[in-house]
């Protein structure tokens, strides 16, 4: 590998770095705590549940929930939702989503066809990759009984308009679920706010935490209407062979990934007290910089909402010429800048932006640690690229 | 806290310490890698993806699975028990299981029961924690479609006949399922010599690996008998709506704990070098001196079989005078001592040991690291103990 100091943007993926702190915490259980969460009569394995509570009142205050038993721990962002998609559909259900939606939406709901039926409906996005609420209320049905929305793509970057879908959900007697991978931790959110029953998100992207951290926002009186996902040893109520119903042990079972728990507590208290809304303004200046040092790249499209207000920090480029691997190998090797190549698990929207035919897109994104100079660096690199191919 | 060096003797819950290798890479990973697995073009993340298989390839090794791809990663043991049991089952189908059954199998049961009608049979324990093998064979109906047993008990540390319930299982034609959370890592296994299909267990425990990781052995030619249990990006096929078929990648969605494999890599090395029949026997020492120190301690019964053989290292203690979680408290506080107290997620097999009329048993389970003068502590306070109350 090149000695240059390496360039990470690929933030959409996995934050890194995280703040010094989640290093250190981890460190720190892992060598000196070690015990699992909430099951043991020990003092060190009371301490920790106490550090594991604070973790979920500290994500319940950063997204709004009511209370902090509407935060569930998962493992990712793909536990996160399966966890309410497989909690929730049952046979003779009907579900209106989007092509803006990742994999780990669009494969359960394929399952769930295969297996008994599961009716959905997609709406497509324009060629920005923004959905238009309308059509949200125009494909619900008698018998749709849950609306999946992603509030950021994670290909061009684009916000959706969940309010609007919300309030067309809520008024339909729809239950609706919204994939925050890319805007936890990127964008103000207020689940206590806003029409939304259940939120699912990774720990390690926006939030800052460790991978193999997950969690899930579900509207604590809606919590009947979703089975558990995975049944076992809750550390309650263990004489019961009977998953318990209380929150959040319904959906908790087996040990919790406490190292990564507890790291996500550290990031926790990080963005607490940087604030969203300065890593927002942050992400904002990046990706405007980006956009401004990119939009007239030859041989490249930029696609994505012409706003910055409508953008999280992801950018994707097309080249119609050049596979999006053979770039970002370049990119890596030659610069040490890191991106994404490919379809980013969302094949969908790679047709709404014209993406398909081409090996779908070179994608930059940037993090709350990436500074204005490595943003040039990028820009110039790109520029580099794009001369040495004569494009 | 008090200032006595920790007596850590909870290691069926979770392993403490961990191997200094593990730390260290965890917080290399954590420091400079940071890069998710499998995912992108850069070198980092290509070189994680080379870590990581081989990760697979030494869990292969130490459970005897003929490929790398017969072992699926995931996030606990629960996790792996509910792939395989959500996976398998389907309306109409019995399981025979038994009473030494942890609440991660007892619970997908009992939930598959109420949602769908699932048959179960229990085969009931000896008063030493043990089933025996013909009473699988004659609870087997047309319609069993899976055997699950526990490959040693958590409670009473009492080993299974495994081989003997696979051998029934296999002239059935039954499915066969083991849960090995307390015997990977602490028994030599070999699922290509043993007539087992899947083998569950966690990462954390015996495997020496960080919390928040588990894996499964799955035969690879039963993998189409198996439903995904969790569907999502897989950093293939990504312009597949399907979950694709491979292995191991139907079982592995979303992002993986990178930090946590890379941990378990880190162990798993520890453990190929240190040898599992080593730690075996370290762990028969261990074992053997507990037995004799504590067999005859007024007030005290203490479960399980007679033979050293038939024993991993987990102790259960029954007090029909104080509630076990006194006795882990007053260990903890007074001496330093970490161990466990209740029904340990197992309710069932309480029953057969006569334990659950007063709150299960207090547990004491050695690891690889503990040593023998450690083991002399906690005899000496479980002595002292019993002198304070009078037994």
């Amino acid at each position: 590998m090149n000695e240059q100091p390496l360039i990470y943007l690929d933030n959409a993926a996995t934050s890194f770095p995280k703040p010094e702190s989640v290093y250190t915490a981890i460190d720190h259980y892992n060598r000196h705590v070690g015990a699992p969460i909430g099951r043991g009569a020990y003092h060190k394995s009371i301490a920790l549940q106490s550090d594991i509570d604070l973790c979920r009142k500290l994500a319940a205050e950063l997204l709004g929930a009511a209370r902090p038993e509407e935060i569930a721990f998962t493992f990712n962002g793909t536990d996160s939702l399966n966890t309410i998609i497989h909690g929730v559909l049952k046979p003779g259900d009907h579900v209106v989503t989007s092509d803006v939606e990742h994999n780990s939406v669009l494969r359960p709901l394929q399952t769930l066809k295969e297996r008994w039926g599961l009716e959905s409906t997609f709406i497509p996005a324009n060629e920005s990759g923004v959905v238009e609420a309308a059509a949200f209320r125009e494909a619900i049905r008698d018998n749709t009984r849950l609306i999946i929305l992603n509030h950021a793509s994670n290909v061009t970057g684009s916000i959706q308009p969940v309010n609007d879908v919300g309030e067309i959900a809520r008024n339909a007697g729809v239950l609706f679920l919204v994939d925050a991978a890319q805007t936890a931790g990127h964008l103000p959110i207020n689940v206590s706010q806003m029409p939304v029953d259940f939120l699912a998100c990774p720990g390690h992207k926006g939030l800052l935490g460790p991978l193999g951290t997950g969690l899930i926002y579900l509207r604590a009186e809606l919590a009947e209407q979703v089975n558990s996902f995975r049944q076992g040893g809750t550390g309650t109520r263990s004489e019961e062979e009977t998953q318990p119903e209380t929150l959040p042990d319904k959906f908790e079972s087996g040990n919790h990934n406490a190292p990564g728990l507890i790291g996500l507590k550290a990031s926790l208290e990080y963005l607490q007290e940087r604030g969203i809304s300065t890593i927002r303004e942050h992400e904002q200046e990046s990706t405007a910089r980006l956009i401004e040092g990119l939009r007239d790249l030859p041989g490249f499209d930029l696609p994505g909402p012409s706003q910055l207000e409508g953008r999280v920090g992801v950018i994707s480029l097309i080249n119609q010429m050049v596979e999006p691997q053979v770039l970002a190998s370049i990119l890596d090797e030659n610069f040490g800048i890191q991106t994404r190549a490919g379809l980013h698990c969302a094949p969908r929207i790679h047709r709404a932006i014209q993406s398909l035919d081409f090996g779908g897109t070179l994608r930059l994104s940037p993090g709350p640690f990436t500074t204005m100079s490595q943003i040039e660096t990028a820009i110039s690199a790109m520029h580099e690229l794009a001369d040495s191919f004569h494009f």
